[in-house]
């Protein structure tokens, strides 16, 4: 099953997405009541959002081995994570609004995301692998003046519109057993085995849970092999097969007061 | 006034807190539409819950000038901005919980914390003023050892527990005018002017608005001067004057599967 999140009438509405349309859902099919259809939308009208607004949002970093030798950087000894921030989600077909100060590069990164479906603490593997709700598509843009200049990934990674996500989740895939494409203006730019990780959702799922209760609706970024440089007015889609693709186009900020 | 959240049947309720009662309320007051009182309950059965939980949870590292030479850290430039996560959360009068592997410091700081109440970018300094819906008060508890050994802060700083956050949310305070004190077993062992920072909240979020859009229920931490070591068995009590006192004891964790 495909599920989604599209703006109605200004409202987030909960979706399935099927070829030609979209049922749209009385609630969150992560929570544990029963949903039921309350009417349908021509999928080609959607207005997409983010298919989940997490309680936390979890990314990984360095993650792909091919990736951590060409930045030289060391290879990770255990499962660490960091945080990302909802502010920056957007959804497929939205714009990634390039700052107007921004200098130097600014890069696309495909990712995998886990979305969790259940409430886990000290999760076994196999406790892990049964709590990921679905999967879903990350777009993961930085500027990298920004990260290199601050303290924090707080504009460099987090400035709005920075973290598309979607355009829904998928709940029936073998998500490590697929190829992430990411395609700028229609050319392949790169093209890597989605499962190639150092550590894969489930060993991060044990270790987090060591320590931390993730809940319905968490999201896990699951990092990328390799990058690529973003202009606006490209148009910039990550694909994973068997999942879908989110696609983006990339503008420049307009003036404001 | 003073708005928080409690535990009512299992699911969370707002209220405003009176001297001998809490008035329950039918929605949130961070939302534009009207709520009504629906009910109430002596205070002194309440059982609390973080007053709110934020779309993104922000925090303020180095922001007090003595904590700043005391660390001997560079005295930061601008005001850059981490985040928290909200499965750290806890409410006044709960357990922080030690995790039984945590070895070295184990430590408290007493923090202010600005709860956004409106939907904000590109704010002016008057705008950020007004933006601001009250304040709380937050206890930012680190695990040092974790903190040196990992490469995030993800269990130093956001293991479950390690951020208690309440009693409540107080809308009619001067915030930066008030004394924050720190209390460990009725001993104080730090006072300071609150208001004594290098930046304050609304140069913040007139920086962060730059990039970043504020929602309602944002939190903002804005750090802290002193810090103080905690251990099980110990209650821990952060006050801001104006504001109210926020006390939880501390317990180590116990055995689990």
């Amino acid at each position: 099953m495909r599920y989604t999140r599209i703006s109605v009438a200004g409202r987030a509405v909960w979706g399935t997405v099927g070829e030609e349309e979209i049922e749209l859902l009385s609630g969150s099919p992560l929570e544990q009541h029963p949903v039921d259809v309350i009417g349908s939308v021509p999928r080609a009208e959607a207005h997409w959002l983010p298919p989940v607004v997490p309680p936390v949002f979890y990314a990984v970093g360095m993650n792909y081995p091919r990736h951590i030798k060409h930045a030289g950087a060391p290879f990770p000894q255990r499962p660490e994570v960091g945080y990302r921030a909802n502010n920056a989600l957007t959804g497929h077909g939205s714009p990634i609004v390039k700052p107007a100060g921004v200098e130097g590069r600014f890069e696309a990164e495909p990712e995998l995301v886990a979305v969790i479906g259940r409430t886990l603490r000290h999760a076994t593997r196999d406790e892990a692998r049964e709590g990921i709700f679905g999967w879903t598509i990350g777009n993961d843009i930085s500027a990298r003046t920004w990260q290199h200049e601050d303290r924090t990934f707080w504009r460099s990674k987090n400035s709005d519109t920075f973290k598309p996500m979607g355009p829904w989740i998928e709940t029936d895939v073998d998500a490590l057993a697929q190829t992430t494409t990411l395609r700028v203006n229609g050319e392949v730019r790169a093209a890597f085995p989605t499962g190639d990780m150092v550590f894969d959702p489930f060993d991060f799922i044990v270790e987090i849970t060591r320590h931390i209760t993730l809940q319905p609706g968490d999201v896990l970024w699951m990092g990328a092999e390799s990058v690529c440089q973003l202009e606006p007015g490209d148009t910039v889609e990550v694909e994973i097969s068997g999942i879908g693709v989110l696609s983006n186009p990339v503008h420049l900020e307009g003036n404001h007061h």
